[in-house]
């Protein structure tokens, strides 16, 4: 075991604060990453307050993790010291049951190891995020990334990237589609890069005009604002997918309906409350409400290879670690565009 | 235009009493049908009664029609004089539209000139359902019956049947998958009856113990009582499939959460209320909440053909005519095995 340096809250009332705690040394098959960045996701606060209950603390959060791999493991083959390196989500699964097998490995039937608030393979050991000095991560659980990509930028496509990229590709996005982003935070402003690189033609409903040329600039052909009046009549059964990213209580049957026959509504927000969904808006038009959690590794490696290829990357905004509390009001405002990404060197 | 018999409601607390109205003559295309037998949907209830709102009186209601064919259009090829027929909750579309080219013509863009209930391509003439002793319908949303099913028996074919059908095959049911049926009445048991001949296994969810022995008779290998405790536990994350038929209030969660990994939840009962439904239910395991609104022509002819290949009917209770009240309440109830079918030479 090393001592590793992070940040930390002991509880859902307390403020996050300088932590030391154990890593592991790394075993054969392990990557131990010295984190240069890692991204502030809305559910970091969402369990940092216990607010989706069973939180463990002390907690130390993030999943966006990005850095340079310091030290390998002998059986380690796809990684060696110096390479830029990233860690998602989670850290481990059983790697035996069906789920595992498919490469869907977040959906493991036994226990997926998430990064942070979360038990180890053995169930006991309790995993330790990002916000923190360095990680030990099996190499299988280890993403490569390509060095051309500024690495501040690449930290949330490991969570709000692949969150976005992979119900995109589940329903299929391309050319000739018409794709709603509802929502442009962290998840919604890469979900309209990832679906223009993708060929849809894009449209981003936000409660606030004050995104409209941002919308423009990330790829989006439209914008409409859904506080106006009337705003979304205009728009009933237009849609094949709205990629809903809005963690925060709304009325899903306004977007639903704005779905075409066999449209799709993807959730990737989730909002506290129960969603009130009225059975007419997916009958009449055998639309589908869908669920979706990150995605896989391999799925997850291919988004960032996809990203390199195109070019694509997170807007951020870089804060020291000690402004982390100020960075979590202003996320839960929405004041941010579009990702707060922490400076791992100002621990 | 001539006069014909049936059965309508003059608004939506009144009794179903006789009522004499007019069809139309034949038109190149059309058929008249002598209809022989007419189902009584729980939707019939909900519209006769105005529980969906829009109804329009006075209101024949009667969608699930058997018959034989009385006269032809000097148009017509698909059928002669002496023709079993049926005609299901639709009798006519815009036939131009994406839906309608897709034969998927009960979601047409324009209009669905749905059976009862509702208005005709020239959006000004009343239609009239099937508790009455005639129809004329268009050939092309007429169906084509074979002689040797009993007729009383196909008539719930055209809704119940197509209900539960379509979405059995949307979601590619058959061997190896595990379904459950929740809500063994008029849709239920047919759904079983379908999904079991798809060479699914079958599980019926039902409240009621009473309907053990049925649910293994139309072909489940299990029944669940879902009212007692515990009951659904041992059932979370097995299902491919739950085709859940109920129309009543219920909790659409605990159904979810028996969902597999891509499992889909198929609603085709329309629960009056908006269903308070949890998003970790679908993001945790990548789950579908979908609609489905009975089937189009073409699958509903496909549905009947494959029917009499496996030679599937539905459960029924012949009634004269006059005790069509005490079927509604028996309906409500659910206090039939499984399909009321109205004798309409009793009229």
């Amino acid at each position: 075991m090393f001592p590793t340096r992070g940040y930390a809250t002991q509880g859902p009332s307390s403020k996050l604060e300088p932590f030391t705690f154990e890593r592991r040394e790394p075993g054969p098959h392990d990557v131990l990453i010295d984190i240069a960045y890692c991204g502030i996701c809305h559910s970091d606060i969402h369990q940092a307050r216990d607010e989706w209950g069973g939180a463990i603390f002390p907690m130390v959060p993030g999943h966006e993790i990005v850095g340079r791999v310091a030290r390998v493991g002998p059986q380690v083959h796809r990684f060696k010291v110096g390479d830029p390196a990233g860690v998602g989500c989670f850290v481990d699964s059983c790697r035996t049951c069906e789920s595992c097998r498919a490469g869907e490995e977040q959906y493991c039937e036994d226990h997926t190891a998430f990064t942070y608030n979360c038990m180890e393979m053995d169930k006991r050991t309790p995993t330790y995020g990002g916000y923190s000095s360095q990680i030990v991560v099996d190499e299988r659980y280890t993403f490569k990334i390509a060095p051309k990509l500024p690495l501040a930028n690449v930290a949330p496509l490991l969570c709000a990237g692949i969150t976005t990229y992979s119900p995109l590709r589940q329903f299929k996005v391309g050319p000739g589609q018409r794709i709603a982003v509802v929502g442009l935070g962290g998840l919604g402003h890469m979900g309209v890069k990832l679906a223009a690189s993708m060929g849809a033609e894009v449209t981003v409903l936000s409660t606030s005009r004050s995104k409209e040329q941002d919308a423009h600039r990330l790829g989006a052909q439209h914008f409409v604002a859904t506080n106006e009046p009337g705003a979304l009549d205009a728009l009933a059964n237009r849609f094949h997918v709205v990629l809903d990213t809005v963690s925060a209580s709304h009325d899903l049957n306004a977007y639903l309906n704005l779905l075409r026959l066999d449209g799709v509504l993807a959730l990737v927000g989730v909002p506290p409350q129960p969603i009130p969904v009225q059975a007419f808006s997916l009958i009449m038009k055998r639309r589908i409400l869908a669920g979706s959690l990150i995605g896989g590794i391999r799925q997850t490696q291919e988004m960032l290879d996809y990203c390199a290829d195109k070019n694509i990357t997170a807007d951020v905004e870089v804060i020291p670690i000690q402004q982390v509390e100020a960075a979590y009001e202003r996320t839960l405002k929405s004041d941010v565009r579009y990702r707060f990404v922490i400076d791992m060197k100002t621990l």
